[in-house]
């Protein structure tokens, strides 16, 4: 995979003389990611290409090339991977659509891709991918404009969708592997890449088929032990299954068997794909969780009962609270008050102030031994209100605190956009939108801490 | 309800003498939304209050006041409540917390004043409530600040959190009643006044516990012919039903047989609270849709396998298209391409533009006969991609298109937020931010078309 995520000299055959915006000339963008290698444009009908020397074949440039990047029309892909192969370059990635993807022609063009690529030492990645993005070095394949970071996060997917609208799948990542039709490289190649690289600290995966099953599962069980790897797999349903056939010639395969095994290879799985950039947050920030109970503290009776409703359908409980807890909050509010768990601290903020109830709370709730995990109810108020605004009294609580608990956050109110950004800005709390995800947040944390200690008890 | 909703003259009993941020005055908070009412602030220790005269009884107004608005400490309350009697005032609002939601007390305090609402004429509101807000007319009894809205949507529930995020529950709405404890003023009341009120298009439910049930369920059935009720049921959980008798000491009742019941109804039952603002959306401004059947238009392959996904899961289905539809793309696609539902138009908009493609698609699946309903998958490019962006060419599409078909829109990129507006800028076409909301927004549609006219088809 080196070849294909650090190279230093890309050939780009098939290139457009044409460019600027709407042309999508893959050499333009490549310099404009700030890729630093030699790039070698390949377009016979071309002399110079953006101010380069172009070639007229691969095989003219007498450079070592650590990979070509093919878009042209289907019926010329499998002559220029015999070019490639004469001029010694072992990686490859095959833009286009048009294979198995497409018709019986395109399935028969595929096959002998495949074929070349386990004949010839040349690695082939596609066809029908937008190919690689590497934030970490600035290299890209894509035609399509990506965005360029650096987030700890390896995507591997079989979709463009997922370079281009990051914030629908999988959320930031620093770099990603298109698949495609994986006519090649598959999941278990990429995989694991991510697996050793110490740049990368959690994998999102989204599979419509899935291909090196075997080999992919027992490497998974591997990896998983030190990165989280979270799988959406498209295509559950009976006409997915079919569409994933039309889109990359993918044998779904058995949707509830492939659950079964990655959840036992200890992977974190989804059952919706928009629940990806949620779960890669959760995983990549919040310490995991040693048990089933949890701690709410809410501004609000009335999200104190959906928060409930949450945790029972994730097999989560209320914690008990110690008398010291609940004493320590007493001395705060009204004798009337029934202090439980949800823990109704507004009657407290009432008679006190926001903060000072808050910060008793959190700390109280925090030091309990029956609580492995918290969710925090607040208000995210207008500026003129911002004494009710407790994002800084709950991250100064968490850089004091010494142990480590998963903390999470809902707001409601009327500057929710700004007042999450400022609970997150240390990366010690996550805020998410609805309760259900709140609660749903912290059970991957519970589940990834039975996965990975569930071993080491027995 | 008219006397809470639209009052000429309001007593504000046990306003405080404090007022600006973080006083959290009635009064101020009254004035400022625009309330163009008089309004008489009752406090024995005040003279004046914020410049107006302040009176130590109730009884001694000697007008006509259509509303008392009691926030006071519980143990003044019941007594307040019998010079509002005396007074000859029909309804009053009682604010305070520390009743039902607290200890035996508090549950016989709220006792007696259900008796007094039951005997003396006089109708209450709560407690623990933040009352009323109506935009149509500037009047809110809320002390915690509010947005004003004309939106048509009239939302009943039993917390403040409603009030104070609605963007988080029932997205905007017009009117609201809080029946907190709902000691007399209930569910049927509230949606009895919503249910005739012609600036109320829509109504929106957040309960705890049913009360007035039976009543309820009849007078439901008999609105929601004309006006679509949706129901978020919290307490759905033993714990959340727990807490939900500390919260508004409601008893949440058996959450299986509610929900049957209300869906008999033919009211839209909601399983989890996040969903209220997808489903308000919806059912304002989108057609219902009569059968299943959903043509799928994209710029992606791999979302065209999630969204299969998410129709099987809403027991939707992929339409057949028929022939004339798939010539018109066929004449735009290359040869190799399946042309089948989804509809793949990315190679249509490489060759030609994206949107004669879109709009060709689109023009052609609304004119199927075996499409009920459309999503369309579309990128939300920035600036710079602009002729990729087809908001303008789908509306356009909108509104020359005669029939009435239910259209739904999910983008990715990197410019999702400002797209999104435009799509829905002409209220034609509504966007949701994964494939799974809009597969289950389109069958709420279909939900509600089915029980609106099953009765009229036998």
């Amino acid at each position: 995979m080196q070849n294909f995520m650090e190279p230093k000299r890309v050939a780009l055959i098939g290139i457009s003389r044409r460019s600027g915006a709407g042309s999508f000339n893959l050499m333009e963008n490549m310099r404009a990611f700030g890729f630093g290698g030699e790039i070698f444009p390949v377009n016979p009908n071309a002399d110079r290409i953006l101010g380069q020397r172009a070639y007229a074949n691969v095989k003219e440039i007498k450079k070592e090339i650590d990979l070509a990047v093919i878009s042209s029309p289907r019926e010329t892909t499998l002559d220029i991977l015999k070019d490639c192969i004469a001029a010694k370059i072992k990686a490859a990635i095959v833009v286009n659509q048009g294979f198995n993807d497409a018709d019986r022609l395109g399935r028969e063009m595929q096959q002998e891709m495949a074929e070349i690529a386990r004949q010839d030492g040349i690695r082939i990645l596609g066809p029908n991918t937008l190919g690689v993005i590497n934030g970490f070095n600035n290299f890209t394949t894509s035609f399509m404009p990506v965005v360029k970071d650096r987030t700890p996060v390896g995507l591997i997917c079989q979709s463009g969708i997922h370079f281009v609208g990051p914030q629908m799948f999988s959320g930031r990542f620093g770099k990603a592997i298109d698949l495609g039709n994986a006519c090649d490289v598959g999941f278990y190649d990429a995989l694991a890449y991510f697996g050793q690289d110490p740049e990368i600290k959690i994998i999102a995966i989204h599979m419509e088929g899935l291909n090196q099953g075997k080999d992919f599962l027992s490497l998974a069980a591997s990896v998983v032990k030190d990165k989280p790897i979270v799988v959406h797999k498209s295509g559950s349903s009976k006409t997915g299954a079919r569409a994933a056939v039309s889109h990359t010639g993918s044998i779904a395969g058995d949707y509830r068997l492939l659950r079964a095994a990655l959840k036992q290879a200890g992977v974190t799985f989804l059952d919706e794909g928009g629940q990806m950039p949620h779960a890669m947050k959760t995983l990549l920030n919040l310490p995991l969780m040693r048990g089933n109970r949890v701690g709410v503290i809410t501004y609000s009776g009335g999200a104190g009962i959906m928060v409930s409703d949450g945790l029972e359908k994730h097999n989560l409980q209320l914690a008990a609270f110690s008398e010291e807890t609940i004493d320590q909050l007493a001395a705060l509010s009204p004798q009337w008050l029934p202090l439980t768990n949800p823990l109704d601290i507004w009657p407290a903020v009432m008679l006190h102030s926001a903060r000072r109830a808050y910060s008793v709370a959190l700390k109280a709730v925090l030091n309990d031994p029956n609580v492995d995990g918290v969710i925090c109810i607040a208000l995210a108020p207008l500026p003129e209100f911002s004494f009710l605004d407790v994002s800084e009294t709950l991250n100064t609580v968490m850089d004091e605190f010494p142990t480590r608990k998963p903390v999470i956050v809902w707001t409601y109110g009327p500057n929710t956009v700004e007042v999450q950004k400022r609970f997150e800005s240390r990366n010690r709390i996550m805020v998410y939108s609805t309760l259900e995800l709140a609660t749903w947040a912290l059970s991957l944390l519970r589940d990834r801490y039975k996965a990975i200690y569930r071993d080491r008890k027995s």
